[in-house]
C-alpha cells in the first residue's frame, strides 16, 4: 500500500481543506487506500471552527512529500507548482481537483484532472462522490459545504456558479444544518482579526502569481469593518515589507473584504503599482483605494492584474 | 450565439476527429450553441474511412480561431500549445478534455478540464455523454469506438486502461458493429503507407515536444510490414532532415509500429542520437533500431526521452 499526499494549497483556506479531506476520502473509496490527508500548513481560524463543528481533527502538516515516504501526491484546490508542496517536481502528480485558471503545471505522464469553474473544489468533490454513488458522511459534508460557503463567502461572490446553490442545500441537508446560520457563523470565525500579528494578518490567505515574470504575492483578509483593519496600516505595511524583502515579491496586494457589503479595500505596495492601479481604474491614495463589489481574488483581482502586467 | 470552435490536435488523427465531433455534439447538447467540430488538419486514411463507414463529413480545416470569428475554443486530445490552433493564446480556452500528460499549456481563468489517464479521449467522452443520460447517436458512437480502437491499436496498447474494454463493447453495440472485424479494417486502413511520399510519411501522426529546451518531434506511422517501410529509409531521411531544418527541430524520433505483432522500429536523426539512444538503452545501427513490445508514444517514447533529456 503506497503513500499518497492529498493536500490543497499552502496557507490552506477551508475550501483547501474541505476538498482535500473530502477527496482522500473519496480516493481511498475509489482503491487507493494509501491516500492520507495533509496540510501545507496551520488552518486558518475559520477552518478551525468548521473542523471543531463537525468533530474532525485538523489534517497534519507536511513540507516534503518524499519525507513522508510519499512518491504520488494528489493536488486539491491548485495547480500552481509555487502554491504546492516544495518537493512537488520530485513526485508523480496522480491527479487533481481544481476551479482555479492552469498556470505552472506540468507532468511526465497523464493524469486525473478534474477542473471546473464553479464556486469551491469542494462543489466539484460532491459531485464527484454523487457520481460515484456514494454516501458522504456528516462531517464530510460538513467540511465540503464550509469549504464552498467560504470560498463564494456564502453564495455571495461572483466565482458562485449557478450549480453551487443547489449543492449547497444538498450538503447542508445531509451535514444537518441550516445554510444561512451555520454559513454567517463560519465566515465570522474569520474575521477576528484582531488577535492576529501583522505577519499573520498578511498570511492568512495569500497565493503567490507569476505576472509576466514578475513575483506578486496577493494576500486576502476578512473582515465587517474595514476602517478598523486600516487603523493597523501602518504595521501591516510594515510587515509586508519585510515579507517582500525576504521572499523576492515585486510587489504585494492586500485585499481587505468586508464580507457583510461585499466590497474591499486594496493596499497595495512594490514596483508596479502603476500596473496595479491601472488593472482596476482607480489611483491609490497613501497606498490604498476602494474596489467597489469585489471579493473575488480569482475572479476579480487576478484576471486583472494578469492583464496589465502583460501589457 | 457565439462561436465555439472544437477541435483534437494538429495532425489530426482518428482519436483526435472523433473526439471533437463528438464533445461540440455534447458542448451543443449542454448549452453552447455554437460550439462546432473543426479540424487542425486533413485527416488522415484511417480516419476517413471511420467517416466514410459512418456517414460523417470530415470537420472542415482551420488554422487560426480569430480568423473564423471564434474567441473561445475547446480542446480535445491534447493540451500542449505547441500542438494546437496558431493563437491559441489570443482565445479563451473554455474546455480540454484530454488523456496526455500537461504541459506548456495555461489559461487565464478557471475552465472545465477533464483529463483521464485512459486509452484515448474518446473513452472520457463516452463517459461525459453517459454521465448526462443523452441517448448516442450510432454515428458519434462510431467515431468515439474508432477513436479508442486507433490509439489503443484495438486494445493491444499499454495505454489501454482497465475502463476502456467496456466502453469499447458498449460503443461497438451502440455503433452497431463487430469491434474485432471493424477494429482490424479500421487499423488496416491506415496502413498503406505506398501511396504516400515521405513528406506525408513523416507527419500522418507527429507531436513536437519541447525536452529540456529541445524541440523534439516524434512522428509515428502503423503497418504490417516493418522491412517493408525501411527500404524507403533514405527518402525518408531526406524528409526528416529538410523538416528538421525547416521547423528547428533538435531531433526527430520516427516510429514504424507494426500493428500485427506489436514492436516498432525506431529510425532517430539529431543533434541528441545519444540521449535517445540512453532512453531506450539501444544502440542505433544505421540510424534505426528495433524497440521490442513498443507501440505507445505517450507511454513507451516520449516519457522515456523526457527523463534522458532532462539528464
Amino acid at each position: 500500500m503506497s503513500k499518497i499526499l492529498v493536500f490543497g494549497h499552502q496557507n490552506p483556506d477551508t475550501d483547501a481543506i474541505g476538498s482535500s479531506y473530502a477527496f482522500a476520502e473519496l480516493s481511498r473509496l475509489r482503491g487507493l487506500e494509501g491516500a492520507e490527508v495533509v496540510a501545507l500548513g496551520e488552518v486558518n481560524e475559520e477552518t478551525a471552527f468548521a473542523l471543531d463543528y463537525f468533530g474532525v481533527t485538523a489534517p497534519r502538516i507536511v513540507t516534503s512529500a518524499k519525507a513522508e515516504g510519499a512518491d504520488s501526491v494528489i493536488l486539491t484546490d491548485h495547480n500552481e507548482f509555487q502554491q504546492s508542496i516544495s518537493d512537488i517536481k520530485d513526485v508523480t502528480i496522480l491527479g487533481v481537483v481544481d476551479h482555479h485558471r492552469v498556470a505552472n503545471f506540468e507532468t511526465e505522464s497523464p493524469l486525473f484532472m478534474i477542473l471546473e469553474p464553479v464556486g469551491s473544489a469542494s462543489s466539484i468533490v460532491y459531485r464527484q462522490f454523487k457520481a460515484d454513488g456514494h454516501t458522504i458522511p456528516k462531517a464530510t459534508a460538513g467540511l465540503l459545504l464550509s469549504g464552498l460557503i467560504s470560498d463564494t463567502l456564502l453564495l455571495k461572490s461572483p466565482t458562485t456558479h449557478q450549480t453551487d446553490y443547489k449543492v449547497a442545500e444538498e450538503l447542508a441537508a445531509l451535514a444537518g444544518v441550516d445554510l444561512e446560520t451555520y454559513g454567517l457563523a463560519l465566515l465570522k470565525a474569520g474575521t477576528n482579526l484582531a488577535t492576529k500579528t501583522p505577519e499573520e494578518l498578511i498570511d492568512i490567505d495569500a497565493k503567490t502569481f507569476e505576472l509576466n515574470g514578475q513575483a506578486v504575492r496577493v494576500a486576502q483578509v476578512n473582515t465587517v469593518d474595514i476602517p478598523e483593519v486600516l487603523t493597523r496600516q501602518s504595521e501591516i505595511e510594515a510587515a509586508i515589507k519585510t515579507s517582500m524583502a525576504e521572499n523576492g515579491y515585486a510587489d504585494f496586494v492586500f485585499m481587505i473584504t468586508d464580507i457583510v457589503n461585499s466590497n474591499s479595500e486594496i493596499l497595495a505596495l512594490g514596483a508596479n503599482t502603476d500596473k496595479i492601479e491601472a488593472a482596476f481604474d482607480f489611483k491609490l491614495n497613501d497606498n490604498h483605494a476602494f474596489l467597489a463589489g469585489a471579493v473575488s481574488r480569482k475572479k476579480q483581482v487576478v484576471p486583472q492584474l494578469t492583464e496589465s502586467y502583460n501589457k
